[in-house]
């Protein structure tokens, strides 16, 4: 099996490059901070290295999965970036959510060197990420597409690709720019019914079978209702994702004028201490705004 | 079998109508326009009434299904009303979509006179009002729902208590909440993806399997990029559901910002000839306002 060196064990890359070790692929890892990198290492067994570039010597594969542009740019294409030890003929597959601009920079860049790119943002979550069943949107050339699938379907349950370089990214875009919609207009529901003294449980019991339905109607009612924001995701990282969603739009002329207001709204989320609680906690800052009585 | 007088043979209410003739309650129904009355009565063979009053003579229940809060005083408390006609005991329901405030306030007027009221509010369009498949969401005394159930069980799949009179409009409300900001929010993505020239059809398909999920997005989007606006409920029906639930967030202080953003986007569809459109003509506005090349 080709070797595949893997950079950032974070919250989804860690469960992803455990997958890989699992299915058997030789992948030799690295992590920013070498605390996570050596807890990674007790539980999954696999080689660590000690910069971007010693783990990327001899890969036939390079997969990051970290956090933003910059942190993609250094890890790449730094002093110490794996670019260094990359060999010709090498893909890059990232899996980061980071602007389509550094996608289609960062390929430009690698092209140059004989390494090819692939970005690959993914969703689905923590749990998604454990379970291996995460949705992955490919931009890139369609025979490296063809080649990285069988790594690809290793942990991706729905692996499509989407077109050119940057069309990973704009696809996650897509994604996002729904979810902040339906959250807020979710928490806006939630909170009249709340407001309005309703029977909510009969009341979801009706309108799930029909044209309100949302995955986030189904997962995330209840657990708004109790107060519950630990599902993953958090507000921190989602203001990034909307921030690139709202850079992007500006560019390609396609207004988000409700993507905007809900970012501003997860801002006030932010400012109530929630940064770190999940995108569902919307609800949170209709609920403070309530007149004291 | 227990007689029936229906007001209101539009597009829900015809169907709805029908479907109680065929399941064997003697039925009475009436039309302010008499021209639908009589198309209605060629197909389904019931006798019609002249009044509202002379309907509801002798009946044991009394449904309507017209449009605003206006058209629902004027044919229940009206002087022609039905109010004058139904015998004590008899039990309204009403099947419109109107201000909890007039639920409330019909149902104290109609208490006077020993006639009990349930507010039952449908969703499910003009589809499920045809296959007998809508979702009812009822306020009132629950011993009055519990006997209205056989009849509401004719052409609905879901029935279920809300709480007290007026809560079958707030459960409606809550519908209506979600949906605007759905629709707005897929509508941004759908016009986002057209620009970046993404291939929206692999872009839904990663995404309708997780969190960007919605009932509008598996069975609108296709319809939305194809330009396609005749599924039936329209942007002016809608404008009068958002006023709705703008007024009653305002008085049981449940703000609804993005509601109502989207409620000023659909005046401007109005404004751009879009009134008998459906609701998913949202994206008509933001392609109406791309940079002309």
């Amino acid at each position: 099996m080709d070797s595949i060196a893997f950079l950032g064990l974070g919250t989804m890359g860690g469960p992803m490059a455990g997958h890989l070790v699992k299915a058997g692929f030789p992948l030799t890892a690295y992590n920013r901070s070498a605390e996570r990198a050596q807890a990674w290492q007790s539980r999954y067994q696999a080689p660590l290295a000690e910069t971007p570039a010693e783990a990327a010597a001899s890969a036939h594969w390079l997969i990051t999965c970290v956090g933003r542009d910059a942190d993609l740019e250094a890890v790449l294409l730094g002093s110490q970036g794996a670019a260094h030890g990359l060999p010709r003929g090498a893909t890059v597959i990232d899996h980061s959510t980071v602007s389509a601009n550094m996608a289609q920079h960062i390929a430009a860049t690698l092209a140059e060197r004989g390494i090819h790119f692939l970005d690959a943002p993914v969703s689905g979550g923590q749990a998604g990420a454990e379970r291996g069943q995460l949705s992955i949107m490919v931009g890139g050339p369609a025979p490296i597409f063809e080649q990285a699938l069988p790594i690809l379907r290793v942990y991706g349950k729905t692996v499509e690709r989407m077109g050119e370089v940057g069309s990973g990214q704009r696809a996650k875009m897509v994604n996002q720019i729904c979810i902040a919609g339906i959250l807020q207009s979710l928490a806006e529901a939630l909170n009249f019914a709340e407001q309005a003294e309703l029977d909510i449980e009969a009341v979801l019991k009706v309108i799930t079978q029909g044209a309100a339905a949302s995955w986030q109607m189904q997962n995330r009612s209840a657990s708004m209702l109790q107060g519950f924001y630990d599902h993953g995701f958090a507000v921190d990282w989602m203001r990034k994702d909307l921030g690139l969603c709202l850079d992007e739009a500006e560019r390609i002329q396609a207004p988000l004028p409700v993507t905007a207001l809900v970012d501003q709204f997860y801002a006030d989320v932010q400012n109530l201490g929630g940064g770190r609680w999940d995108t569902s906690s919307l609800l949170v800052r209709l609920q403070t705004l309530r007149k004291k009585s």
